[in-house]
């Protein structure tokens, strides 16, 4: 029997982005369902039934049975459709890293995000400086953690959609403070999953 | 070569308090070291040098190299010490259910715990509010997720400290509304691991 995949979505989400990377990464077909509108504040019943507990996108139906929490479902997009190189390294060490960057992602750079549009200086300040630990942690590395493109890098390069409108409206640019990034951004860009997903 | 483990803590901390079950469901000794105040607000240097990024207690330093953040650490013990019973099932799909029970310890039980002593009722509610979620989920299971004791319940048990204070301070008591919960926690109280970690 073939796998039934749908994916409950908004398309401007950063973290449905996550899951449609990880999706095409893996080759994985699937029905797109847009269930939210976040603009309009609506949600559809079949979300809140998927996702009793946070009501949230995205989540994932595979066969019936939902996976909630953009990261959660990545993991599981991971260990399912294995036949494809997995996104964590096999060094314990080296996942606790990949566990530590993908967690920074959410708790500082997305758990921060709102003071970016602070008229407070040292809030986008602050912001900045989140930028500035993934720069330094970055180096000279191609992706972060290891050599090849991973669970850090999903779930961190969905932010590169917002550098436009931090330059536009957010009284500074990123791409001038943080070259490093950049360059890994667009080395991330090269993907086709990656490229068809983030707005242009 | 013995592996050095050492663990920077401080012994009121419930996310401290995941980490010294996890060592003591494996086995592993280690030395432990209080680094952190959060009474007199003071952290060592050895802390901010171990992690500059956080700067927060636990950390595990085994062999030299720092883990950061509770629930990765208590990920990568199961990973390195993985001659005893992994805490994460084999099926992708209840991995990612006792993932997501984790990740709801940290956002919806640590996260909302300062609504506990909030002085308005609708905010203890919401807080009361998780505790019957999971009430639901553990139904009459014996552990979260799968019949043994795993990654879900050790993220969860360490807020059963706090009941008493709730039930003395916080003006309602999470015994009488949560039985299941109450029950599942007596339950891992049994353990040696969790019985000598937590507050009598």
């Amino acid at each position: 029997m073939a796998d039934e995949v749908i994916l409950l979505d908004f398309p401007l989400s950063a973290f449905g982005m996550r899951v449609r990377i990880a999706l095409a990464e893996k080759g994985v077909k699937y029905e797109y369902r847009e269930e939210a509108d976040f603009m309009k504040r609506i949600k559809s019943d079949l979300l809140l039934k998927m996702n009793p507990v946070h009501k949230k996108i995205p989540v994932l139906i595979h066969n019936g049975k939902p996976v909630c929490e953009s990261l959660i479902i990545v993991q599981y997009i991971d260990e399912v459709w294995k036949d494809k190189s997995p996104w964590l390294p096999s060094d314990p060490y080296q996942r606790a890293q990949a566990r530590f960057w993908t967690d920074f992602a959410d708790k500082k750079i997305y758990g921060d995000s709102r003071s970016v549009w602070s008229t407070k200086g040292e809030e986008r300040e602050a912001f900045l400086e989140n930028f500035k630990v993934l720069e330094a942690e970055l180096g000279d590395k191609p992706f972060f953690v290891s050599d090849t493109f991973g669970f850090a890098d999903i779930a961190l390069v969905t932010f590169y959609g917002w550098f436009y409108s931090i330059k536009t409206f957010g009284q500074f640019s990123i791409e001038a403070e943080c070259p490093t990034i950049v360059a890994w951004a667009k080395r991330c860009m090269q993907r086709e999953s990656i490229a068809r997903t983030l707005p242009d």
